[in-house]
């Protein structure tokens, strides 16, 4: 109920321009979420706990404070017209306590249903929607039983505060267990069942205070040591695949109460036939890599879609203009950054981080070949 | 000589990603170039006198002080990798003192080419190309010459802090010489003879450190009370004019040993004999609000080639990606955001400035038609 009323308010009043939008989280998603608002004639402040946030250089007021600071989350959260965060991993009682003060979008109950990978799960399964198969572990007993019941090889993943691959470790054999067991350090996991796949997707959409649902063309996905490395579209799948995973992504969408731009990651799979079938990996209430290519490949770019969502403005068109190809640039990459401007089809994007540290998403090239 | 030198900077030293670009003037140009910045991993510290600069907002760094304030500039200048403006209406004081403290492109030769009309008129006729005609006036009875000799209608136009038609008046009459001098309040001016033309265009073109050069297609201008209107492309002219516009901005940029985007405005008239002929209105050292387009409407934007530009980074392409037309919101225009937002072919930039005055620039919206 209390939602309700919440998108309510965003319909009857929606933001103007001039107005301020609060960014919980400075990295580049927030950067380029600022940049999107810039656009559309709004300020934004960034609340980040970190000195160097990237989105700190382009917002128009910042501030520096540690997401448990409840005094600046209050002057923070009072001094903007909306709030949004540009992460899932921000503490669920940062988002809860923001959302007593003003409009949060999404909202806590997206929040909360993605940054717990057994309530992501549990959340997918009951709107009948495949996902891996999988188990609660919040003991060592609970992983043995679960490796019984979904076999080797399986992931034991924690439930809160994995990206990238951080808090993931496969299990191999039965007899990994206690050691698995042992790296997650008391943290809850769960157990899922390793998913045989052909290919790796996502489905970046956008949903709008009104219900107005938008998604993207699917994309398919490279990762490399758990990290996106290359988008590329059209994605090589039927078309009926192609429209199962959209309605996929608004049924999660519809039942979240989804105000915002949301990514759905999913796999895509052999059946006993030899058919494609999709399982939902993971969901991101937030902008997304895998969207990325928006900014010069479709009519409006994801960021100015969340934007435009979270204003309760009508949202833009999501239309693809060409074929696509996004790679990021991770750690040392960024080094070929005059190479990449020598190329006039690349579509050079750098975040403005300072330490090209391993791993460390530095920035990303899109080439966008019209259709 | 000195210009040489300061080319060869930039070459030798090319911009870092994490450097800053100071820029000179605080308008919606300033904010644009601020935001293409950022996407290239780049600072900007923005300089300007009105407290409520719209490219405040977005900037890494502000100073707010006046533009003969010598120790704000010096410490502006001497804390960023280099200078550029988005106007040409700073004094040229002004650049020379940043020139001396550090890199300025483009330079303070081509500021002083266009902002004093009658060095720009004569800088054009030096290379052999068309202008109005056009007489110096600093005194009432070099007007009355000046008419003689060009006759009326004519068009009597401050030399210095001319634009959107102010520091302007038609003469239609010898009698209305008095009058129309005592206009001026003693400003230096000069008389331009009334070009009967068909079409208003312009082009937007870009040189480097290193002498490249490209050029967008030509567009074509609407003004409305002097202020632009719209811009359209392709422009309604032949492939011989599209060609010899281009031409012409290259002589002149390769003139002034230019280094950022130029924009120079031309007539198309007829010849005695029907044909299409060309003469050169004005030149600006920026940005231009007729290049507005080219943030969807081109594979570079206008503000990408500026900053590439001035860091010493290779051009960008200039190709352009379908029809366009862009429309200025002036004034109450931006009244409109709302219902502009609601057609999917509208991309809507709005520049945060907080009064809709009369005639003044708030928004632009454009379409893109993919060829």
């Amino acid at each position: 109920m209390r939602l309700k009323s919440v998108v309510s308010s965003l319909l009857l009043h929606p933001l103007q321009p001039g107005d301020t939008i609060g960014i919980l989280g400075g990295g580049q998603l927030g950067r380029m979420l600022a940049l999107a608002a810039a656009q559309l004639g709004l300020k934004t402040h960034i609340y980040a706990p970190e000195e160097d946030s990237p989105a700190f250089d382009v917002a128009t007021r910042i501030t520096q404070a540690s997401y448990e600071d409840e005094e600046a989350l209050r002057v923070f959260a009072e001094s903007v017209d909306v709030v949004t965060y540009e992460f899932e991993n921000i503490p669920l009682k940062t988002a809860q306590f923001v959302e007593r003060l003003n409009r949060l979008h999404p909202g806590a109950k997206a929040l909360s249903a993605t940054q717990d990978r057994l309530i992501e799960k549990q959340t997918i399964a009951a709107l009948g929607l495949a996902t891996a198969p999988f188990k609660a572990v919040d003991q060592r007993d609970d992983l043995v039983k679960a490796i019984e019941v979904l076999g080797t090889p399986s992931i034991l993943k924690t439930r809160c505060f994995g990206y990238d691959g951080k808090g993931q470790v496969m299990i191999r054999a039965a007899d990994e267990a206690k050691e698995a067991y042992a790296s997650l350090q008391g943290a809850p996991a769960i157990l899922e069942g390793f998913v045989p796949f052909t290919r790796e997707i996502s489905v970046v959409a956008v949903r709008a205070a009104n219900g107005a649902f938008a998604a993207y063309d699917v994309c398919e996905n490279i990762h490399a040591h758990h990290i996106l490395s290359e988008t590329r579209l059209p994605a090589a799948i039927t078309p009926a695949t192609h429209q199962k995973a959209l309605n996929m992504a608004q049924s999660l969408a519809d039942a979240l109460d989804y105000v915002g731009v949301l990514a759905v990651e999913m796999f895509v799979t052999q059946d006993e036939n030899g058919a494609e079938a999709l399982i939902i990996n993971e969901m991101a209430p937030r902008v997304h890599n895998s969207g990325h290519w928006t900014l010069e490949g479709a009519k409006t770019s994801q960021f100015e879609q969340h934007i435009r969502a979270i204003c309760g403005w009508p949202l833009g068109s999501c239309k693809r203009l060409g074929t696509v190809m996004m790679r990021n640039l991770i750690g040392v990459d960024v080094d070929q950054w005059q190479a990449l401007l020598q190329n006039p089809d690349n579509h050079l994007h750098l975040y403005g981080k300072s330490e090209a540290r391993q791993g460390r998403k530095m920035g990303h090239v899109t080439q966008v070949m019209a259709l």
